[in-house]
């Protein structure tokens, strides 16, 4: 990813009327950290098909050296694509943070801030970050493209990263559309989670590096039998540390899905289980772009008085459960069972 | 590409999550009208490669059925990007009206105003319509990909819309960049014209439909030599319909480029001619939000008397004239030309 940047801001090629800041903020973004599980599940796709020979790779150190490039290529192509879709998140919520550093069209709007207006540097900041996301969305499959694919396999993989793309973009407009709106339709905030983030962060990655390898429906099958509980307790376990999250290991503020009434399966099971004086408190404080910490601190008190974060982790728990099942049952080899029991372990008390 | 949103809104596959609205909307934007330059000019570049039979067909009345299926795919691609790059496009300058009706961003505030205040129907509208446009975008590489052309033919043409898009997109950022600071810098207002408008609207369609058959460089090259004069007169012509046109042709107000400040050619040459008066007035008027049609009248005035007007109409006369006689010269078949011809000469003088 690093290299194909670079190749990006070269004077010369057809990016070279690009400002240098197009690729300088996305490199910023995409280098500040995050944790890179679309692209690694993609390679632990493609080694869970690619035989004992590519095993034994990844027991020695499962250097990416293993790997080959081609492979790499698309797995990357996975995060630059994430970076997309965060960017556009971010304008869309006016997140000011993100990974512990300002937002892309936060700090687009510093850069053009000279002799603009405040209200019209955040238009072009929010406008000039629109663009970067639909470039770095762009350039995710050029990424896949050039990866140096056999056209038998480019022909595989491309209708899974379509169809990928489809239900991100589906789970993200639902979330959107209902947001605001406080519902304890417990059901729903799961389906969204569902498509949001099982089937984006987990399923779709280890099916796309699955079919790299040439993986048959079965393999498919064990794939999403593991990879959809797994996703889903990721995103209950992001939600949570949405609101009790310590923003210092996060990156980003407990206050923003709140003020935003993200509709959350933790919100809706609080909601569904308040009495009528928490009712109001939620009502109140939730989805309220004045929320301050105090406000924050009765929603959470109310979160834990209803039971609703409890029942939240025994979601995660029996999610976790349910994916080790799936592990256990796969026909995957060894050492990628392995590695996805230690990915799936982590998320029990993921902090960041 | 009805057929195609027809799929995308059917209940059942990927998209089940999808609300129906997103499609509603694609559609009622997509089929609202537009020009078809894009598509047009893809399936010339075909047709100037596919040799004497498929131009004979051209000649009994050039309907779709004589061109493969792919091809058709490929064509209909450019135009769900188009509707991508103006959905987006629309947000970022806060436009209201596109093709005379509503823009996405506004309906779709509208359909999510019931139990928001203004402000967070216009945030959650943006917002849909920024995702609308993600969605326009992918399923516009989704068309590529199933429209059924040979791997190899895939092959060639993905780095020719990867290029295209960058281009598009680089030459949409310089114009955010630059928008609200007035500059008299014509040659920067045509280079960004160049990449937002020539290579994407004409030289590049045509070379993507010359390379779905199997064009080699000579053609490519010429090409080029028509196309980017050609698509160069077309944004001029676009930048004075901005400001001198009948809205009720063009189906955008005249006042909102002047509004934004967007450093046309016009504006561009206008600054350089403007003595001390005009520009004081330019200065005034130009990028501000509060611009009214009295102002526009004054600026319109301005425009006609430094000759602004009447150099951009030579310059859109220069063009056509370079766009002919690379025609004249190329090697393109009689019926493609006599088609090119065509819709060179409808440059001229087009009013919307």
């Amino acid at each position: 990813m690093a290299a194909f940047l670079d190749i990006k801001s070269r004077p010369g090629g057809e990016g070279s009327v690009l400002p240098a800041e197009v690729v300088d903020e996305l490199r910023r973004f995409v280098f500040a950290g995050g944790k890179r599980v679309r692209p690694l599940l993609c390679l632990l796709g493609w080694f869970a098909v690619a035989g004992p020979e590519a095993s034994a790779g990844l027991a020695s150190g499962g250097r990416t050296a293993d790997v080959p490039a081609p492979v790499v290529g698309v797995a990357a192509s996975l995060e630059l694509f994430h970076a997309f879709a965060l960017i556009h998140d971010d304008v869309m919520d006016d997140s000011s943070h993100r990974r512990g550093l300002p937002t892309v069209h936060h700090a687009l709007a510093v850069r053009h801030a000279e002799g603009r207006s405040t209200a019209q540097a955040r238009h072009v900041g929010a406008a000039a970050a629109v663009l970067v996301g639909d470039l770095a969305l762009s350039w995710s499959d050029e990424l896949i493209h050039a990866a140096g694919l056999t056209p038998g396999r480019l022909a595989a993989v491309l209708p899974l990263v379509d169809v990928m793309r489809t239900e991100v973009m589906a789970g993200q407009y639902l979330d959107i559309a209902a947001s605001g709106h406080l519902s304890a339709d417990v059901e729903r905030a799961l389906q969204v989670a569902r498509y949001k983030t099982a089937k984006y962060t987990c399923e779709r990655p280890l099916h796309i590096g699955a079919t790299l390898a040439g993986a048959g429906p079965g393999l498919l099958e064990a794939c999403t039998a593991f990879a959809v509980p797994l996703g889903e307790a990721f995103q209950l376990r992001d939600d949570v540390l949405g609101v009790f999250g310590d923003s210092a290991l996060t990156g980003k503020s407990t206050l923003e899905d709140l003020r935003d009434g993200k509709n959350t399966v933790l919100l809706a099971l609080a909601l569904r289980r308040a009495d009528t004086a928490q009712l109001h408190d939620l009502q109140t404080l939730v989805a309220t772009p004045a929320l301050d910490g105090e406000g924050a601190g009765r929603v959470r008190e109310i979160l834990v008085a209803t039971g609703a974060l409890a029942e939240t982790e025994n979601m995660i728990r029996d999610r976790l459960e349910q994916a080790r099942h799936a592990l256990a049952v796969s026909c995957f080899p060894p050492y990628v069972t392995a590695a996805l029991q230690v990915f799936t372990d982590s998320q029990r008390a993921r902090t960041s």
